[in-house]
């Protein structure tokens, strides 16, 4: 096999009280990323489809995540990258991880599989560190892996999948203004009440028992979030209203997306999810502000050939 | 039926990541509550046994529970009380718990069920005000609940079990030292670093998970805690050396129990199991501090009639 092409999710990283630790996949939203052997040892980026992105390959995400995977085999394999993208990076739904997870896995299978998706995650991390200077795994794990991933530690890195109910559906509200994840990340405080992080693992607990048990109340009465949220919510327009519309239309649940400014609400009825999306997309066409908005199944498996 | 004997197990808070959420019952130590119909309305406690405990109805943790759930239903039935202690308060096994929850299950049989054991969570909590100064449910919800319990909230009070793999084992050991849970309580700090929150509640994910999949690896890797143990295990005795040879001899994990001196350790080995109970034993024999110490499984039931 001398070229291939996959499919890599977006994703929704934080999820409420799962703030650094959980995240999970969208169906029908994602990179496709085509890569081909090179006789050389060079990694060249042909083309990037759907966003102004770097092509050089010490800079691209995708790249560095490759070089990461062939340092740690002592390879120097050169491949031909072309990635098109389904969103443009700073929506909050996981861009640059999907480009790093789609690259890592089909350069992975065109090695004939040195490594499990579980082990690839490391490097696709090195994508994450490229792009916002912190090497994290919330949302290149879910891109890897699918459905809804749990992030335990970094060191040693300890992530995996855990079960959900198939009925739950997100949907994603993405206003098109700019949220800088560093900018993000500066503005939360390095303390917090110590209740606070009570009610934050409370919450969580009661999410992934929410999770692996079907309790779709559960899972509503969990998505919460102490850390990120009452800060970063400043940064998204009209935030508090269209939670608000979200949940009185009967959103289980309603949070940021990663460091936003895309946001998603859980349902698990399909007439409730067009309403949310409907009425949060009005809200923003009121306003003149740009904005796509889309239902999505939790995508259950990772990166796919295509 | 005018006379109820049941049995209120015993009961270990906290769970290392689970601090004021997480709490699961143990077999074979509880309180034995014998409740008697009266003709009047006076509640009375006729004896204690194991424990030198007020028998004033306006005081003991018993009778301040039954007298919440009695006003709630706006009755004024009059009960006489006896109560077996297996272990004295002060432990950190959750011992005015069980007998808060033997009470309330005790009369609620007596009155023909006005309530579900979930529902007399919130009068059980009465009896810890009474005690603590602090309406807590982390130890009177397992013992009326059994098995392992979460108490995602407080107000709306929102109280659940989850499931768990049989097999595991808790190794508990008690030093006969003093320990105020008031002291104890005051002595954590207000606030935490984001980071050590955002620590406890992927580890929360991870116990939580690592329980209803039955993995025990992943339990044990959870089981740390961010907030109390820091600062509380300097009120116990040889705490880190006792830690660490439990750790050892094989435990998946070790934390303080409630807020201590009693201190349990994780194990799916009855061998492992009993050697952690001999080495820790003896550390407090060699040192001339008195110790109890015991195997036990989680008890998966609540309170239940003898």
């Amino acid at each position: 096999m001398d070229s291939i092409n996959v499919f890599a999710p977006n994703t929704v990283a934080n999820v409420g009280c799962g703030y650094d630790v959980l995240g999970f996949a969208l169906e029908g939203y994602g990179d496709e990323v085509i890569v081909k052997k090179r006789a050389d040892s060079q990694l060249v980026i042909d083309e990037i489809e759907g966003a102004d992105l770097p092509t050089d390959p010490k800079i691209n995400v995708a790249t560095v995540a490759i070089s990461a995977m062939l340092k740690s085999l002592g390879r120097t394999d050169g491949f031909t990258l072309k990635i098109k993208k389904a969103i443009a990076p700073g929506s909050g739904l996981g861009s640059s991880a999907s480009s790093s997870a789609g690259a890592v896995f089909a350069v992975n299978e065109l090695l004939d599989r040195p490594f499990n998706p579980t082990e690839l995650v490391a490097f696709a991390m090195e994508g994450e560190r490229a792009c916002s200077g912190v090497a994290h795994a919330d949302n290149v794990a879910p891109s890897l892996l699918g459905g809804f991933t749990v992030v335990q530690r970094n060191e040693p890195l300890d992530v995996y999948k855990i079960p959900y109910p198939r009925e739950l559906l997100a949907v994603i509200i993405y206003p098109h203004v700019v949220v800088k994840t560093g900018d993000a990340k500066r503005m939360l405080k390095s303390e917090i009440a110590t209740h606070r992080a009570v009610e934050q693992s409370a919450n969580m607990a009661g999410l992934i028992s929410g999770l692996m048990s079907g309790d779709f109340d559960r899972i509503g009465r969990s998505i919460h979030d102490q850390i990120a949220e009452p800060i970063r919510k400043s940064l998204i327009p009209y935030y508090d209203e269209v939670k608000k519309q979200s949940l009185d239309q009967g959103a289980l649940g309603f949070n940021i997306s990663g460091s936003g400014p895309s946001m998603f609400a859980f349902t698990n009825d399909p007439i409730i999810a067009e309403n949310i999306r409907s009425v949060c997309s009005e809200i923003y066409a009121k306003k003149n502000i740009r904005a796509t908005s889309f239902v999505s199944p939790i995508y259950p498996e990772g990166v796919q050939v295509i």
